[in-house]
C-alpha cells in the first residue's frame, strides 16, 4: 500500500479494521494449536528475512527519517526512529532468543486426582488475538510479533505513522517467515492505514481482539485506558524509588542509588526519587553529591535534605510526583522504613521500588508491604526488566495490578483454563 | 441504618462511596500484611458470631421475604432469598472451610539466581480492593467477605436491595468477628444504601478499588461491565457442551449426557446443547430420549435428529445460542469433531464442554484447542465448580479470558508481583 493509500474515509477504516480483526480471530485458531516446532521455524525465518533484507530495511527507514527531519521531530525521536546495521541484527537476534525460550502454550500443572476421582489441573493457553499499539521504534515490531507468536497468539499492530515504511518492510519479512513456516500470514498484520481513527476501532473490536498492549508516551496509553472497552495491559509510568534505611551498608547504597538514577536516565526503571534514612543522611548524601555532580545530575531536596547539602533547589510537592527521565533526582530525608513506605505508597507508581538495608526485619517487610510490580532488597531500580529477570523478552512492564505485574514475558501473554479427565464421571 | 435512611440523595451517595472507598483503601493495608494466624482467627469468629445470630438472621431475613411478597418476588428469587437454619450453618460452615485453605499471600514461586547474582522469584499478593455486587442470596455477603478476607483483600459488598436487612445482619456478625480477631472493621463494608446510583459511583472508584466481580443475572453483569471503569472478573453465561464421539464408549456417553442436563437444571454449568456424532447417533439418541422423557426434559433437535427422534419440536438458531436454565435440551448430529468443535466455538460461551471419547487423539485435540474456561474428556459438565476443583470454595467462575478463567478461588483474588534480591548489585 503506498502513502497516498493510507488515507481513507472512516467507512473504510471501520470495514478495513472489521476485516482485520475477522482474519486476526482466524489466524489465531491456527496459531493457537500451532506445535513448538512450526513457531520457532516461522520465527528463524523471519529472524533470516530480517538479517537478509537489511539494505532494504534502511532505505525504507530512511524515507521515515526523512519525512521525520521535515516535520520538525526532535533528536531523540528520530533517534528511536532509525534503523542501522547494529539495530536490525539486534531485531533478528532477539527474535532467535524467542525461539529458543520453552513454549509456554499446552503446559498442564497441578493435575491432581480429587475425591469425586476426576482428575483436574490447568493447562497454559493463548489469549487469543492481541492488539499492540507503539510509537517511534520500529524494532517493536519485530519484537512484539515474535512474542505474541511463540505464545501463540495472532497480532494487530498499529506502529506510528511516522515510522510506517519501517514498519511495512519488517512486515513484509514477518510475512515471508511465515508462509516459509506454513503458517498463515494473518497471524501478524500490520494495519497500514495512518489514521488515528484505526486506533479507536482497534480498541474497541472486543468480537476480535482479546487483549490491547499499548506501549509508548503517557499520553498515548491514556488515551488508549481511557477509550478501550478491549482489557489493557497497560504501563502508565515508572516513578521508581530508593531507599536507603538506617541499617543500610552505606557504600552498597551509595553504589545502588548512583547505578539506579545513571545507568539510563529516559527509562522507566530510572529511580527518580531517593529517600534517605535521617540516622545515616549525613554520611550518604555528600558523597552521592559529588558522585551526582560529576555526572551532571541535578538535585532537589526536602529542608533537611538541602541543610545537608547547601545550594540544591527545593524539591516541590509536583518533584515527588513527576517522573523525570532526565537527569534529575530529587531527594528526601525520612525518620525511618515506615515514612519510607509511606512516601512510596503516597508517590510512586506501583513500578519499582527498592531498600537498602542489612535489616533482616526490614527487608521483609519491605517485600510484603511495598505494593509494587518490582520490589527489591538491595538492588538497583534498573534490573527491572524481562531480559534481566531471565523472561528472554518483554512486551512492556505492567503497571496495572490484575492479569500480570512488572516485565511482561510470554506467560503475560496467556492464560491458563482448566482440563478435567474422567472416565465417564458424573455429579452425585 | 434504618430503611428510612437507606435512601439519599445523588450527591450524599457520591460522598458516601467515597467515604467507603477511602476507608477500604486504608483497610487494605492492614489486611494485606495481616498473617494468616489472624485472618483465621477472624473467620471462626465470624462463623461463631453468625451461629450465635441464627435467631436474628432470621427474623431480619422474615423483614426482606414480607416486603418481597408484598413487591412481587417470584418463588424461584424468594427461594433464592430465604435463609433458614440449614442455609446459615451452611454458611458458617463455609467460612470455617475458609479458613483451612492454605494462604496464598506472601507465596514466593520460582525465586532463582540470574546470571547477574540478583534472584528474582515472584510473590503472590493481594489485588487490594475488591467489589463485590450481587443479587437475592444473602449468603453470598459472607462467602464473598470470607474469600476476599482470607485473600489479604478489602471488599465492598453490594447486595440486592430486597435483602437489604439480611445483609445488613450479616454484615454485623461480620464487623463482630473481625473486631475480635484485632482486625479494622472497615475491611469488610457493606453498602448501606439501596439505591442504585451506589454501583455506578463503586464501578467507577479506580482509586479506590482494583476489581469488580459481579455475581447475578446477565442484566446486571451486561450493566456492570458495559459501565466500568474499573476491571470486571465476569461471568457472562453458561452454554455448555457435551459432545459424543464417533469413538465414544456409548454408556458413559449416555451417563455424563443424561447428569450434565439433570444434575440440577439452573446452574451454569448444566449442558444446553448435546452434539452427537453421526455414526453413533441411532444408538445414542434413542436411549437419551427416553432417559429425558422420563425426566420431563423437552427436546428440540436439528433435521437429522428429529429424522432419529421423530416427533420433537425443531431447534432454530436461536436455540444454539440460548442458555435455557431449564429442563430443555438442544440436540444436533455432526459429522465428528471438527464439525463439533466448530459449533462449540460458534455458538459456546467459553465455559464448559465436554468430549466424550475414548480416543487419545480426539481427546488431545479437544483439550488444546476448545478455548473454553473448563474443557472435559468423559466427564460430566456438572463437575465446573470451585468446590469441585479443590479451589475450597469459589466467589464465582470466569467466562473471562484475561486473568483468571473458570472457578475463581483465593489465588484468583490474588495477583503476583516480583521481588529482587541482591547484596548491592547494580547493572553493568
Amino acid at each position: 500500500m503506498s502513502t497516498a493509500a493510507n488515507k481513507i474515509g472512516t467507512d473504510d477504516i471501520h470495514a478495513y479494521m472489521k476485516a482485520l480483526g475477522e482474519r486476526a480471530r482466524e489466524a489465531s485458531l491456527a496459531i493457537g494449536r500451532a506445535d513448538t516446532g512450526s513457531k520457532n521455524a516461522a520465527l528463524l525465518a523471519i529472524a533470516d528475512a530480517i538479517d537478509a533484507a537489511s539494505a532494504k530495511l534502511i532505505e525504507e527507514n530512511a524515507r521515515d527519517l526523512e519525512a521525520g527531519r521535515k516535520s520538525g521531530l526532535d533528536a531523540a525521536l528520530l533517534d528511536r526512529l532509525e534503523l542501522n546495521d547494529d539495530r536490525i541484527s539486534a531485531m533478528a537476534e532477539g527474535l532467535r532468543q524467542i525461539a529458543t525460550l520453552p513454549d509456554p502454550v499446552g503446559e498442564i500443572t497441578g493435575l491432581a486426582y480429587r475425591p469425586s476421582g476426576i482428575q483436574v489441573g490447568k493447562m497454559r493457553v493463548p489469549l487469543g488475538v492481541i492488539g499492540i499499539i507503539y510509537e517511534s521504534r520500529p524494532n517493536v515490531t519485530a519484537d512484539a510479533a515474535g512474542l505474541c507468536l511463540k505464545s501463540g497468539n495472532a497480532t494487530i499492530l498499529r506502529g506510528g505513522s511516522e515510522a510506517i515504511h519501517s514498519n511495512q518492510a519488517i512486515a513484509a519479512c514477518i510475512q515471508q517467515g511465515l508462509a516459509q513456516a506454513g503458517l498463515p500470514k494473518e497471524v501478524v498484520q500490520v494495519i497500514e492505514v495512518t489514521d488515528r481513527s484505526a486506533v479507536g476501532e482497534l480498541i474497541r473490536m472486543n468480537r476480535y481482539v482479546d487483549v490491547i498492549v499499548p506501549r509508548g508516551g503517557k499520553g498515548l496509553i491514556e488515551r488508549v485506558s481511557a477509550e478501550a472497552t478491549v482489557p489493557v495491559i497497560k504501563h502508565l509510568h515508572g516513578i521508581c524509588h530508593v531507599y536507603i534505611d538506617d541499617h543500610a551498608d552505606i557504600d552498597k547504597g551509595i553504589k545502588v542509588a548512583f547505578n539506579s538514577k545513571t545507568q539510563r536516565y529516559g527509562t522507566c526503571n530510572t529511580m527518580e526519587t531517593l529517600l534517605v534514612a535521617s540516622s545515616v543522611a549525613d554520611q550518604v548524601l555528600p558523597r552521592l553529591r559529588q558522585m551526582y555532580d560529576e555526572k551532571g545530575v541535578e538535585l532537589r531536596g526536602c529542608d533537611v535534605t538541602r541543610k545537608i547539602l547547601p545550594g540544591i533547589a527545593v524539591a516541590s510537592d509536583e518533584d515527588w510526583d513527576t517522573e523525570y527521565l532526565a537527569p534529575i533526582l530529587s531527594i528526601r530525608v525520612v525518620e525511618g522504613i515506615d515514612q519510607a513506605m509511606d512516601h512510596i505508597r503516597h508517590h510512586g507508581s506501583g513500578h519499582t521500588d527498592s531498600i537498602i538495608t542489612e535489616d533482616w526485619s526490614h527487608a521483609r517487610r519491605f517485600l510484603r508491604e511495598v505494593d509494587s510490580s518490582s520490589v527489591m532488597v538491595n538492588a538497583s531500580t534498573r534490573f527491572a526488566d524481562g531480559y534481566e529477570y531471565g523472561l528472554g523478552a518483554e512486551i512492556g512492564i505492567s503497571t496495572d495490578k490484575i492479569h500480570v505485574r512488572g516485565p511482561v514475558g510470554l506467560e503475560g501473554l496467556t492464560s491458563q483454563k482448566f482440563v478435567v479427565l474422567g472416565d465417564g464421571h458424573i455429579r452425585g
